[in-house]
């Protein structure tokens, strides 16, 4: 550990600050004479105006007092900026410390450089205010609030050197994804990972509102935080040399406290639920900014919260203050006369990867170790026909994700609602326990799998799980979190910009190495949701990842066991992806080895010829289908016809990759035309049996030749509390509708299907009462299996 | 007030508590012997089991208690019931009630009724094991957990008399959506709202795990609800005799709280801030179920979460306990020999609209009061020429929200993200300010509106303000919620399961009436994002939207202030349905006057003459547009080409209401084929300028006979911090790329178009190197206006 260091100073650390400040505004509104060398003019002044000053003093602060501690003692210090909008802040130290032009060299640690640094903020074609992608040092993307706090222990999970320090805005602390991660401290091991360090920012208020934490009394705080099991330090006030004070001994003291928790956890000590440090700071929201502005108050209002001064280039008055406010920082003792930072101040900064901007987790990528994967081939299910084995496709991935724990337990977590065993995923226990720091009842050890050490992470919010799984990710570890199909949506919005970061990250940062992907596997799906009901079923999940960039996002709907495993090898090897992979938790058919399932898979779509009639000929219909459930319905309507119809010819398709719908022009995995087309046909009827909503199918290739003969059979909002069999009926993607639908669309069965569409009615609806009978389907469904090749049949 | 009454007697109440234990537990097990006259055999069992046992005694216990608080001070008291699939608790009090058998008359109180309650709980065509709107007295779908307390607030608004018991499970407590709901406290006005008492239930596991809650130590969860603001009462224990004179004592010091409180504050005491109660319910999960089955513990473990024995009928030794279980509650002293309850019992439970099960305030729409509506024709704004007038729709909205506001002030709120301000609706704090109970400070009554009687509902959780305004339009009063339009899906799953309840009220229970329709106003859109960037650029709430039934949804796309105006007035006179406005904040030309706004939003869609030229003839080209932004961009496209091709036939179409172009087969507002076809003709080019993901209105038209020929321009996920006219121009909306694409495919202009088409491509060169260079779109693009009608062309 270094001795005291020079930037312990409480007047050099004021003077970065005050460094830091300047940049923070001037990136507000300078568009020329960035060191004020020249009295203030209105044409210095930027043309429009954008940007958030209320954050960025109290960050600055913070920012600069870690500096302090981080030189102080060779700390590995991460910094996640919640506060909204807060980038300014974030770069203005990035920017000190060198980093920012390391990475942006055309951002010299000069006059000019940091003249384009205040240009590009918040302009157009340049960086925007709020964190992203683009910011160094950063992992969380400040757009959307309520993430910082899962993020920051997302990063902290398995990096037991790492602190991250979490700076959580009060108006983001009233999210709910936000005020649920609180209780991320119940999921913390000292002992093995790193820590989280949150510093709740009470400037007191939003865009235009006061916040709800900076006015409720100080005992329902403090208890609030005692509540949430941290123990809290205030540090609050607004004359800076108080502040400075009481904020480096806040620091000191909470790195004690840090470090007294790990030594004792590490020291083979209890590791339950410590009582981990929590500052709270409260500041004037604008500190050190102008007091009052045309009779308002300004500084410690939420006036300050976007631009203090609305048109200083329009009012000499108002020019006057911001000269005055942007002086007040001295920058002639800050920066030398080439515009750079006196070196005694720079002295206080950490140097490398000690940078926070610089810190190396937050460009995980550059940390990443691919997995070591199992052999799939180990896990494979046998198959001696086509659907002759009925297995729990998601049991058979828990097996294969047991194997990779335990050959990854540095570097691999697995994440759930309270379902993973719902899920049947439950052989990862035998790999790792459920990661539980609170309290343990003598009961537990009955089944609960519960452990400090484990690292199966299961907390009954998607919102904290989502969040720790990209904090994760974007440290450069892998995981998978699967979900409640339905309730998917509840991470539509998180799903949404960790694409839209994913995005930026691959073409337009290349100083960001690629992350090991996000894999959400989405189960419990709408088909299998029996007394669930309505509620339940909705598969629209797929259409939100639709809409994100095709570069960024992979939709995978096995048909089986075997193809689901060919699949997640094939995910959890992929980068600077989203994938998400839809598979059903209950038994159904395999109908691919293994060597075909990797076939199959890595094809994306194919004819399946044993489930085909004379497929060396072109067919009268083709066949269609996405998703396990779909699929055994689709192989059943082939069944029914082909015993109805010796003659029919039916190609039989199979889509794993959804995205192979599209044109290559609008998709890397989409087909050309042509080759959609020698499958698909330019005009044969085609029948799609689709997991999800139908009109997805239609989106995705509504510029195909043979589009119009496309016939999607999906979920369309139909359902209650349904046997299996009765909900696909109702919303017509079983056997039976699917075989009239081929009745009617092949011309040459027009003529002579009155009969057939006559008995296969019948056979709806005689399994329709069964199933409103018996209240559950009838065995001749229940047991039903694709006829083994060459039998003869019924 | 009345008397103490019969059912204050402990061992009457535990005899009551016993009848709804022993109905929950027949609803998950018994197809016959419903009373359990004979001994029980394999065959009563049924056939497949399927429901929630482990939160049911608890939640009995506290509506047993409810029902003696209730008779004793004859209360108007509402019940929210959170835990998941906690819905045979709230049947069994329904039917004891005798509430249920007045909705659903075939379940008669007796021994077939109560068969039939039996048999169609969780069972296929019967009802879910959840709450939902089947459920008597409920108002909060049990299947996807978190809004309980939220919904309980949103209820408790504007109803001074009604207390809102809201049962918060321990595993729902872990969501974001709860977690973020518990500071409603400080939006309750004593004085003016009824109260809620939230009842958070420790059983301590959830599906297959312990909840944090029931693990975290006493002195901790103590903290955390008194740092929550309120006064928590613990009711903690297993024994009944024990359990019931606790419970009696908390709830009468509950009520005696919330009428304190009450009183104070009415009169005209302090409303601030009040600690209103709060009881923390600790009791076993499955509390009364088989202790230990097969050598696990079951009752206090997650084992009781559903099905305590699994296989009865199989399992001889499973029936016995199951019979010994049921016995245990003595159903012969419970139930006369008809199967009626005991009248000494049946006297415990209030009558009429005092029974929780009957409430009316669960039916809201029973008790909703149209709006009274200002008029319109005072807000519009006067037209001179189409788009002379320049003015913020949602400005103008504010004004007529704050005379609807003034007009109902019983029975009105808005809601908004700490956006109201932000999104232009300031106005409305003319008529209402922000409500507010936590502490003011003096420099607050400088523009922050804030009052305890405030109406306009402000917190930064999209997803509680969804939950309140859910609970104040279920109990049948009227609102609307602005929100950003990228953020809006942090609400996407809340949306799909209000929708789903609307579907199924509308459609299968007659008894619901209808309620008011929820409003979102989905603003600071997309095209409009300038510095936010890439992470505030999503129009895709609209595509979830559209995947719900087409009963119960609704998407306007106003193109100006006088649609919008017309647009809000309709959707604050419905019933029944979601309805989502797409409207910026920003300042934009208004193209119609009242009475022509008023015809073109009843039609929903219109070709507009002032834009089309040649209108009388077949068009070369439709240019149809939907959203205000890709109206105007469409409009500029229209005057190039006129100054370009003076003799092309261009027929203009603007779409207010999107599901128009569905068919009249798959949506109520849908346009028949004849109808649709002569608007876009049969074969003619249709370049279409939508606001959202250009998919969308390929889904709702794909089936048209002209849809080949659609060529829809809309974002398409490019974007960072740009002006609106470069977004426009990355994404394909802008004037030139709409007039370059009917360039391409109108026939006859093709030959003709390679010097058209350069300088076109060379205008928007140059308008993206204007804003790439000034940081501000050029003023010919800012000042852009449609021609005046017959005016020169430029």
């Amino acid at each position: 550990m270094n001795a005291l260091p020079l930037n312990a100073h409480p007047d050099r650390l004021h003077a970065y600050w005050q460094a830091s400040n300047y940049l923070c505004a001037g990136m507000l509104y300078l568009r020329d004479n960035p060191l004020l060398r020249t009295p203030l003019q209105a044409q210095h002044i930027k043309r429009r105006l954008l940007g958030h000053w209320g954050t960025c003093p109290g960050q600055t602060f913070v920012l600069t007092h870690l500096n302090r501690l981080i030189v102080q003692h060779d700390l590995n210090m991460m910094y996640v900026c919640g506060p909204g909008h807060g980038a300014a802040a974030v770069l203005a130290h990035a920017y000190l410390e060198g980093h920012y032009s390391e990475r942006y060299p055309e951002c010299t640690q000069d006059a000019a450089g940091m003249l384009r640094l205040f240009q590009r903020f918040s302009a157009p074609g340049g960086i925007g205010s709020h964190c992203s992608a683009h910011t160094p040092g950063s992992i969380n993307e400040g757009g959307e609030l309520g993430y910082s706090l899962s993020h920051a222990f997302g990063a902290a999970f398995d990096n037991p050197d790492l602190i991250v320090a979490a700076m959580v805005g009060d108006g983001e602390a009233e999210t709910g994804a936000l005020a649920a991660s609180w209780h991320s401290n119940k999921f913390l091991n000292p002992a093995r990972d790193g820590a989280v360090l949150p510093i709740l920012h009470l400037n007191g208020y939003k865009i235009a509102n006061p916040t709800i934490l900076a006015r409720i009394p100080h005992a329902e705080l403090l208890s609030l935080f005692e509540g949430y099991g941290y123990r809290p330090t205030f540090v609050e006030g607004s004359d800076p040399p108080a502040m400075h004070r009481k904020m480096a001994r806040a620091l000191d003291q909470c790195l004690a406290d840090i470090r007294a928790i790990q030594a004792h956890a590490r020291a083979g000590g209890n590791a339950a639920h410590p009582r981990w440090p929590l500052i709270v700071l409260r500041t004037p929201k604008g500190w050190t900014g102008p007091a009052r502005v045309h009779g308002h108050a300004v500084e410690d209002s939420w006036r300050s919260h976007q631009i203090p001064l609305a048109d200083p280039a329009g009012h000499p008055d108002e020019l006057h203050v911001l000269a005055e406010w942007l002086n007040s920082y001295r920058p002639q003792e800050l920066f030398d006369e080439t515009g750079k930072l006196f070196p005694t101040l720079r002295a206080l900064a950490p140097t490398g990867n000690r940078r926070i901007s610089a810190n190396p987790h937050a460009n995980g990528g550059e940390l990443r170790r691919a997995l070591d994967l199992p052999d799939i081939a180990e896990h494979q299910v046998a198959v001696s026909e086509p659907g002759a084995q009925q297995v729990r496709a998601t049991q058979v991935l828990g097996e294969y994700l047991r194997d990779t724990m335990r050959m990854n337990l540095d570097r691999f977590r697995v994440f759930g609602p309270d379902e993973t065993a719902s899920n049947r995923l439950s052989a990862i226990y035998d790999a790792s326990g459920k990661t539980w720091l609170a309290r343990t009842l003598d009961g537990d050890a009955d089944g609960g799998n519960l452990s400090p050490t484990g690292r199966v992470m299961e907390i009954l919010s998607e919102q904290t799980l989502e969040g720790w799984l990209e904090g994760y990710v974007l440290t450069g570890r892998h995981g998978l979190l699967s979900t409640y199909e339905a309730f998917a949506h509840v991470i539509d919005s998180m799903f949404n910009q960790h694409a839209k970061w994913l995005d930026k990250a691959k073409h337009h940062v290349p100083w960001r190495a690629p992350v090991p992907s996000l894999n959400l596997l989405i189960t419990s799906l709408v088909w299998r949701q029996d007394h669930n009901g309505f509620s339940h079923q909705d598969p629209g999940f797929l259409d939100i990842v639709a809409n994100k960039s095709p570069d960024v996002v992979r939709i995978y709907l096995p048909p089986d066991a075997n193809c689901l495993l060919s699949v997640a090898e094939h995910c959890l090897r992929s980068v600077d992806y989203v994938n998400v992979i839809v598979a059903d938790k209950q038994p159904h058919p395999t109908y691919l080895n293994g060597p075909q399932a990797a076939r199959h898979c890595a094809a994306g779509i194919g004819v399946w010829e044993w489930a085909s009639t004379f497929h060396e000929h072109e067919p009268d219909v083709v066949i269609a289908c996405a998703g396990d459930i779909p699929t055994q319905e689709a192989l059943a309507a082939v069944a029914i016809l082909k015993r109805a119809f010796g003659g029919l010819k039916i190609r039989f398709i199979n889509v794993v990759d959804l995205f192979t719908l599209m044109s290559d022009h609008s998709h890397p995995h989409g087909l050309p035309d042509e080759v959609f087309d020698r499958l698909f046909t330019r005009d044969k009827p085609v029948i799609f049996n689709f997991h999800a909503y139908p009109s997805l199918v239609h989106k995705l290739c509504y510029r195909r030749r043979n589009h119009a003969n496309f016939h999607v059979h999906g979920y369309r909002e139909q359902g209650d509390v349904n046997t299996p069999f009765e909900l696909a009926i109702l919303n017509g993607i079983d056997r039976y509708s699917l075989a009239m639908d081929v009745l009617k669309h092949v011309p040459r069965l027009r003529a002579c299907s009155a009969a057939p569409l006559q008995s296969l009615s019948a056979l709806q609806a005689q399994a329709l009462d069964h199933a409103r009978e018996e209240g559950i389907d009838s065995d001749e469904i229940l047991n039903w299996r694709w006829p083994a090749a060459g039998a003869p049949l019924p």
